[in-house]
């Protein structure tokens, strides 16, 4: 059988391989990009399945920006960790006001399923990330041999970090540990999360809206029983978006600490901005962070 | 005194910091833009000189390519080493065709002084880097504390290890070592050193271009009796332009082997290509390259 995936491009990249790919995916019901990086180790003999983060990104992103600024790769390559990089929305969908604003629709997905019209046509990214395409990528006939499907771990940066902790929160099963970079933690309560909400899941249900949000997630108790929750945040103190109130990470704290959740880890970072800048330099220990669950160190 | 610099941005990277800077250049008669990365050595007290590294980029670049996507800061940052980002060109000049080509004009200066009109008014790349550029920093109020201007080295990538290259044979004393990615390493005799040699230079006196040319310049015997090159060179061999033969890394070799050139190291390096990701993967090692000349290593 065939690869699921047109290979795009074939990048070295620190010893491994970065793959850009594309794939038809039945849930946006569009052609998905996603770029996958399989280190050193998976060019041996015999090949070894190796352990995979997940990384979701932010607002405007396509699974390029974190691929070339990101730095993931430098320390995946040294510790046998493969990176996978999804977009962020389905793209061509042409849905009316679609491109219209850099917060909402394309490159916009915020990680779930739309239920309001027209969005609720293909903008899945949740059933998206976290069945159709670990499914179609763990038992692709290419790509599949690479892949250890029971060690997944996941990250992401702003949204991608809302993304991250709340998949990881409403789909525990599928993710040996989370991690975020100035992720939107809060969504409810703050302007990007309140526009995305409202255009996706509509205005009336303020409960559905709370499914998606991980600080209310943790607040009504999701975790409960679950014990150490293995999950690492940083936050930099000069983000902009951190002070305008659009990640609210202490109130996450606060709801985990009030709900009796342990293993969540918050950082505060002075001088460091929203930016690749910042992501990079906290990468590594991130990869390690996952790592560590995953059994690499 | 003021700082003959503006700072545009103030960025934390790898525990140092990233400055974007502008400043007037009377060399070019334009601003030119300039990021500088410091280390976290640097702000510590008392605050020591640190070497700097130049990194020369290429065709179509600005200083942020790099500074975003080449990774020098991650280990620069542990060694304790400065680096430098200048651009590729002047910009604002407004010559007919200076926006024309990507190869040509604007962001594609080719680190020498132009003698053809217009050109000569304003693209000066090579007494710019060599002259104004370290003089006002190294001096300079707000910056020049920080740098110890006897210990520099220079690198670049494409166009800008051709710059970096040239720059080094041109003005030995000026720099410790050298080292280039993917340098243009014989511009007379590929397309895009034609093209900018007969632009800024002039179709007649081919001798003149030749004053700029890494191949050229050691087969004339600049290099005699200066002892080991200290020259580190990186080629992909899946790089376009490489195969292409844009770059032709196997002349500067010959030529240095004709002229009993010593420390002259060119690895070559099977599936990387032209892009940031070949750049990434092998920065640490040649600011580890520079920083054994340096007296960091």
């Amino acid at each position: 059988m065939a690869s699921a995936f047109t290979i795009k491009a074939t990048i070295a990249s620190f010893g491994g391989k970065l793959f850009k790919l594309s794939h038809n995916s039945a849930t946006t019901t569009t052609p998905m990009a996603l770029n996958l990086y399989l280190p050193p180790k998976s060019f041996t003999t015999p090949t070894p399945k190796v352990p995979l983060l997940i990384y979701l990104s932010g607002l405007t992103c396509s699974p390029e920006n974190c691929s070339e600024k990101g730095f993931f790769q430098h320390r995946a390559s040294q510790l046998g960790l493969a990176i996978l990089y999804p977009d962020t929305s389905p793209r061509g969908l042409n849905y009316p006001g679609e491109t219209d604003s850099w917060d909402f629709g394309v490159a916009a997905g915020f990680y779930l399923d739309a239920t309001r019209e027209p969005w609720s046509g293909g903008y899945k990214m949740e059933t998206y990330l976290t069945s159709e395409l670990p499914s179609t990528l763990f038992n692709d006939t290419e790509f599949g041999k690479y892949l250890d499907a029971e060690k997944v771990s996941i990250t992401g940066h702003s949204m991608g970090g809302h993304g991250a902790l709340t998949l990881y929160l409403r789909h525990p099963e599928l993710y040996k540990s989370v991690s975020a970079f100035a992720p939107i933690s809060n969504p409810v309560n703050c302007p990007w999360g309140q526009k995305a909400f409202a255009g996706y899941l509509g205005e009336e249900d303020k409960e559905a809206w709370k499914e998606h949000d991980a600080t209310e997630l943790i607040r009504k108790g999701v975790w409960k029983g679950k014990g150490d929750m293995k999950a690492l945040v940083d936050v930099g103190l000069a983000d902009g978006f951190y002070k305008q109130g659009q990640l609210l990470p202490e109130n996450l704290e606060a709801a985990a600490k009030e709900a009796g959740v342990e293993g969540l880890t918050v950082r505060y970072h002075e001088g460091y901005d929203h930016s690749y800048y910042f992501i990079s330099t906290f990468a590594a220990e991130h990869v390690d962070h996952a790592a560590k669950h995953l059994g690499l160190l």
